[in-house]
């Protein structure tokens, strides 16, 4: 069954119950279930069409595949293969096959099982923006990633229930490049409990990051391959190439039991062709050809569909996020992934080079398309600048507000008759008002989602304050997160013995990328 | 037949056809109908048990009807009314009557036929921010609003197809109450030939108003009554007040043929139960009895179901839009409205008081409500801070930018065979670009959305240029339109008629309001 498509409306009622007793307002921002109905783009016989013109293009024209492995892989499976020119056709017997073994549901497990991430069709996971080589903030400027950014974004991603994974945020450009993953797990053992995200850069760096991860958490071989507990990104070469390190990330986590979230990123009118409907085409058919290396490696492999498509400015080649056009690109994959049954990523984003109205509205107009596109993992939810080159502290804080609203949503409303009160209308009469009505009393402390960086105050109080504005306000609230964040959430002896095996692995050379 | 749950996909081809003769890019803003999916908050026997309350409310509880000449019309359609407390009880036989004459659809003229307004559900109608006392931009600052804002907010509303009726936008407080409607049907026939808003102040302004808006369109009193040619928006002063003015407003509209727009303005916690179900029941209660006003008047007299409601700080008691309550309350009049099948309006709103990241956030939050409601109009869609207080020219600007990309939203996608772009997949190998393909070069021209505020220029070019944030070339923009716009929008005979008549109306003392 599917959860995409009906409004939830559990959570109040236990909420109201646990008001009772402690009068703070109670929510559950860590399991979310999507409250929105999917809207489709295209109607059901286009989005066969262009599923039939994927199968055709992967039979036909075939994908690039650099990674000799990967290559015997698919010609083990029957595809035809010309490694001289590198290339996979794949018939689509091959390709209906893997999608039969990919599973619906992926349990992944966190630092704590209240934490754990459940990846299926209707479920609603956040993350933000990730990827980034510089960071921003107000007081600090603009500068290249570094490993105190990174370890303060961590920080910021594991404090809000609202984010459910801690992806790379931005590129700690001053940790070395065959010792950068050791930096990013470290943040990600010591200050958070989330699930991780783990960079595919070649095999022996994808190994070594899942030991640690398995040592750390305690965990043995079966337990370590029974659920996921990472996860990767996988972006295909658009068109049509898949690397050789995103072809060993997909056979390594495929073998391990992790999970790959396979995300060609096909910008229209440049790695893609001009039309939504084209454009789409193109992702679907690598994500395919992705998700068919998975399970040929191991079937039941943990995979999940996704895309990230938007477009360019025609007349620069710059990206864009947050437009019509990419909002209809995550219907139309909305629609196919649906079509295959899988949990899929999609993605927001804004290409403003600052935190301003432009930033905000092209954020929350991505992510709507996420929204009722029914996405399972929306990346880029919140702090993305430049089209993912920044991630800003203070639009993550910004961003999050709107995160934390959406959230309020898949707890939805009551309506007994008691909610619908008309003893409270009798009670106040004509003119009148209702603070000081027992219907009011009994809820006020509750009833209401408090914002977290909006800020109500009328224009006279607001300017006495000293006329901040939100991204003011934000770095105020980034920075006492940060500065009270706790530096050890993982217990301090695996978190020791990491440290220990990390220095000996470094001093031993690390684990270059490969490429 | 409603409209309002099919996605549309119409207007693309006619779109790509317009392009070949000439490469820019065709829209049609002005005929919106909505194409997102309708979600509900609550399930539909708690619509019922909302509806009956209302219900019961209205025949048990009561409205204080100020007006005697209201309590009369009730009470000749054998409602129990007592003219001593000003109360009158309505049955629900008299409210089902009512409903069943009110009508479905109704055709706004405007001051030419493409600017016509259809009312009717699945049409998305959108109105700029209106009410406001204030002005503010970022040359001039914040000041009580003047006449010389109205025009030049009206100029702006002129200028954006996206918006399609012509409000209040704010208070020309430099002008004279008894003359002040004089003042704004000036600028709206002047700068503007979209359906104009005409305020209920009193039976006196509002008589001279239809007079001088049929002398200046040339119609007959039986053109003029036919369709609406303006419409009036009737807050009833919650909880349960229907005051002078405002069933004036019902009583002289239905007579004249023109559009009441009922509304109901319910804060949860502070004018309203503080649950959604409990302010949309009261709302639902209020604005049933307003419509029945207007059907006892005249049966099938134009009139829009509609709500405003949000909640408060309950610790200030600060109104707050934008908000998950104010969307959950959103979505439930639009399952009221479908159930009673009349047009209707909803609102977005920001209590921010600057044009920054929560501004934008809350605006854009709160029209998504709307839309997912299914509102046919949309009121406070661009440009309103501080809850309605102050109108700011920049965030009119960059809030219509969301508007313009929704509007694009309505336009769909296609994907026929050519669009899915097989053909181009083949002429660009693996990767390659789409830069310069047959398919890409055929469609550049006009396949995208152009930005009008949004800068997607990178962050050395953007810094070079000056690092100016959305709102400072926001207020670039306006002053263009402004000083470009034209000042003789309407006839200059009929206008010049118009002012001599309004100057013997002045002299005469013009029209105070009442109530």
């Amino acid at each position: 069954m599917t959860l995409d498509t009906k409004p939830r409306r559990q959570g109040r009622r236990a909420k109201q119950e646990a008001a009772k007793s402690a009068p703070a307002r109670k929510v559950d921002y860590r399991n979310l279930r999507n409250p929105f109905p999917t809207m489709n783009v295209f109607s059901e016989d286009r989005i066969e069409a262009m599923h039939l013109a994927a199968l055709d293009a992967l039979e036909r024209l075939g994908m690039k595949v650099l990674l000799p492995e990967a290559r015997a892989i698919y010609a083990r499976a029957g595809a035809r293969v010309d490694d001289g020119a590198e290339m996979v056709y794949l018939g689509r017997d091959i390709i209906e096959a893997a999608l039969a073994t990919a599973p619906r549901s992926i349990t992944c497990r966190a630092g704590s099982r209240d934490r754990d991430v459940t990846l299926e069709l209707g479920r609603m996971v956040f993350q933000p923006g990730a990827g980034a080589p510089h960071a921003t903030d107000r007081d600090r400027g603009r500068r290249p990633g570094s490993e105190r950014d990174f370890r303060e974004l961590v920080k910021l991603t594991q404090h809000f229930d609202v984010l459910h994974m801690v992806p790379p945020l931005i590129e700690p450009q001053d940790v070395p490049m065959h010792l950068r993953h050791y930096a990013t797990l470290d943040a990600q053992f010591s200050l958070s409990d989330k699930l991780p995200f783990v960079f595919s850069r070649g095999t022996p760096q994808v190994r070594q990051s899942f030991e640690l991860l398995q040592e750390f958490r305690g965990l043995s071989d079966e337990e370590f391959a029974a659920n996921p507990h990472c996860y990767t990104i996988i972006n295909t070469n658009s068109p049509r190439v898949l690397d050789i390190p995103m072809a060993q990330g997909l056979i390594d986590f495929a073998r391990a039991g992790q999970v790959s979230i396979v995300t060609p990123f096909t910008l229209m009118g440049a790695m893609a062709p001009i039309t939504v409907a084209g454009a789409i085409t193109l992702s679907h058919a690598e994500a395919l050809a992705a998700i068919t290396l998975t399970q040929l490696t191991r079937p039941g492999a943990p995979v999940c569909y996704g895309t990230f498509t938007s477009n360019v400015d025609m007349k620069s080649g710059a990206p864009a996020f947050g437009t019509p056009e990419h909002f209809q690109a995550s219907l139309a994959a909305g629609q196919l992934a649906r079509r295959l049954g899988l949990p899929w990523r999609c993605a927001s984003g804004s290409a403003a080079n600052i935190n301003d109205a432009q930033a905000a509205n092209e954020t929350q107009f991505g992510n709507w398309g996420c929204f009722l596109a029914g996405a399972t993992v929306i990346i880029h939810s919140a702090g993305w600048l430049e089209g993912g080159l920044t991630v800003s502290y203070e639009k993550l804080i910004t961003d999050i507000e709107v995160l934390q609203m959406v959230a309020e949503l898949c707890a939805g409303a009551e309506a007994s008759t008691d909610d619908i009160g008309l003893a409270a209308l009798e009670e106040v009469g004509p003119g009148g008002h209702f603070f000081g009505a027992s219907h009011t009393m009994e809820r006020y402390q509750t009833e209401f989602y408090e914002p977290m960086i909006g800020d109500w105050s009328n224009f006279g109080t607001w300017s006495e304050r000293g006329s901040l504005d939100a991204s003011t306000r934000a770095t105020a609230k980034w920075q006492e997160i940060v500065h009270d964040a706790p530096e050890d959430v993982g217990p301090a002896d695996r978190l020791a013995a990491f440290r220990e095996r990390v220095a000996r692995l470094s001093e031993a050379g690390g684990a270059p990328p490969e490429s």
